[in-house]
Order: C-alpha cells, then sequence, then structure tokens
C-alpha cells in the first residue's frame, strides 16, 4: 500500500490531533496510508533548538518512508503558504515521489500579492507588474509561487483550490480529499 | 569546480540582474561556479501559466546541475522567506547537495511570529505559546520554521542571521558572503 506524508500546518491546531487524525482516516479510504508529521510525539531534548532539530530529523525520516506527499497549501500568517510545508513538497518533488498540492483558498497567488499591496500594483517601464516598492509580481494563474505550483503540476499532480469558510480554513478537507480521489485514479491508471 | 545555485527573491527586484551579477562575481572569488534562477530570460510562451511552468521547468534543470545552494532566507511579502526559495531549499536538501541559508533580518522566526500577532501570545492550556487565532508558535531559537533552518543545519551548512540596512534588505551581501566563506573553509577541509 503505498504511503502519503501529509504536509500542512494543522500541526499548529489547537485541536492538531483530531483533524491529523481525520486526514488519516480519510487517506486509509482511498487505499493509502497515512503518515503524519511527527511534531506532536517528539521527544524532550535539552534545549528548545535541539528539540526543533529532533523535529526536523523525524520528520524527514517520514518522508524518506513515504512514496508520495499531499501539501496543504492554504495561506498562513499572511499571502503565502506555510514555510515548513513548502520546503516538505521541494523535498519530495526531489525524491521523485507522487505530489498533489491543495489549498483552501480560491484566490491566485497573483490577487493575493495584489491585496497584499491594497491594489497599489503598475507596470513598470522593464514591462513587470511591480508593487510601491518595486519588486515585481509572479502572474501565472497559479495559486502558489510558480515552483510549487509548477513543480507538482508538471509531474501530473492534482493543484486543486477551494474556497472554505473562514471558519474552517484549516480544517475543510474538500481539496484534501479531491487530492486523494486524484491520486487513487492515477494509481488505478497505473496498475 | 563545484556549482552553487543562488536562490533568493532577488529575482523580483527592480536591479535584479545587477544584484545577481554581484552575487555570482563574489561566488566566483570564493573558488564555486554560480548558477543564478533563469527567471530573467525565459523564452516567451502561448500563456502566462506556461511560462509559469517553463521557469519552473527551467530551475529545476539549474539546481539538478549544482552541487550546492545558498538560499536567501530573508523575510519576503511578510514574516516568512520567499516560497519559491523554500522549495528551492527542500529540492536542494532531499538531493544531497551542499547547503547554506542566510537572512538580512536577526530576528528569531518566534519573535516576528509575535510580532504578527502584535504581542498578543499567550501559553495555553495544553502548554503551547499561541496566538488570538488559537496556532501555536515555534520557538527553537530558529531564523525560520524548522524544516528550513533545521534541514540546512543538521546538514552541517552555515545559517547565517545579519542585521542588514532597511534599505539593503535584498541587496546587502554580508551574509551571502559568509555563507560562501563557510563552503569553501567545509571544501577545504574535504579536499
Amino acid at each position: 500500500m503505498l504511503k502519503l506524508y501529509l504536509a500542512g500546518p494543522e500541526v499548529f491546531l489547537p485541536n492538531a490531533r483530531a483533524v491529523l487524525d481525520a486526514k488519516a482516516a480519510l487517506t486509509r479510504t482511498y487505499g493509502f496510508e497515512p503518515i503524519c508529521p511527527g511534531d506532536l510525539a517528539i521527544e524532550p531534548a535539552p534545549t528548545r533548538h535541539q528539540f526543533g532539530l529532533n523535529i526536523s530529523a523525524v520528520d524527514e525520516g517520514f518522508m524518506n518512508q513515504a512514496d508520495g506527499v499531499i501539501a496543504n497549501l492554504t495561506p498562513f500568517r499572511g499571502i503565502a503558504a506555510d514555510p515548513g510545508t513548502v520546503f516538505e513538497l521541494g523535498y519530495m518533488c526531489a525524491s521523485g515521489k507522487l505530489v498533489a498540492a491543495y489549498t483552501n483558498m480560491i484566490e491566485t497567488h497573483y490577487a493575493r500579492t495584489v491585496d497584499f499591496y491594497s491594489g497599489k500594483v503598475a507596470v513598470a517601464a522593464d514591462g513587470h507588474k511591480r508593487g510601491p516598492d518595486g519588486l515585481s509580481l509572479e502572474d501565472f494563474d497559479m495559486i502558489e509561487n510558480l515552483m510549487l505550483h509548477g513543480g507538482v503540476e508538471r509531474r501530473g499532480g492534482p493543484v486543486v483550490a477551494h474556497k472554505a469558510a473562514a471558519e474552517a480554513l484549516y480544517t475543510d478537507l474538500t481539496g484534501f480529499e479531491a487530492c486523494l480521489r486524484a491520486l487513487s485514479e492515477r494509481q488505478g491508471k497505473a496498475a
């Protein structure tokens, strides 16, 4: 049975265990074995820093055991996905594993960046759309930075955008389930 | 000669070419061959989406040719590093390449997250520090999310924090050069 690493910012939720358990149960119904990030069950360490390093080691080990990843790229504390999840998606793309991504917001990366600049985006002399700080914006009809969205799409993985209710931004599993369905159909075809 | 991929948000700067050229020149003085992201020299494509996918393919190809990466993790449009750079750091960690990271802010990931919550962080009943939205904070004396900082440190790579002037946030190369120096010394010992 293929193992899927369930990457996402759920580990930071007050009800992290319950949400991860729900994702794990749903993963099994599609015929995959779930591997949840190990953040919630790490042994104590002498320093906070060492504790962080230990989580890094455990989660990389879990990714190495997995055959694929479903990354929750829902914007987290700003306009971009959780950096830990982004790192893990890059890690799994490089590892040649199955990759899938979803977000619980339907605004594109470009639209969110325009919002970040309160709409103050203009075409500069060099033809690039730029914010008041001079930084250019990516406008590629993608849910995230092109390395993330492109990394998944170019590998044939699903990239799902679903509009969740504000109070269910990190708990709505509609997009997650769409990824499971797509990966399951892909495996069915491969088999 | 070892090749280093120079990951960072410099590609978004108005003077991107000049800054990347300066990084490339400095890289050569330490005995490495620089590989800059290809974003600035991509052939036209039929759609914006395809153009984005093409950049993704070019940059992954460049990473595959490289022996290591220096990732500029300076916070970008918020409290976290540029997601494209984070993806690339994860990609290179998984590829078993040399890894190094720097940031031009000295505030820790924890301090920046507390700022994001305007200081409204409290210890919850479960012992975790949480913001008003209930999301827990990582407090591991790290410059970024533990997967990024831990991924580099656990591989013996330098993690450099340098306080740049506000106007030189993305152009100050002090931290970048410290990474080059550390990688160079490491190669000297290995030789």
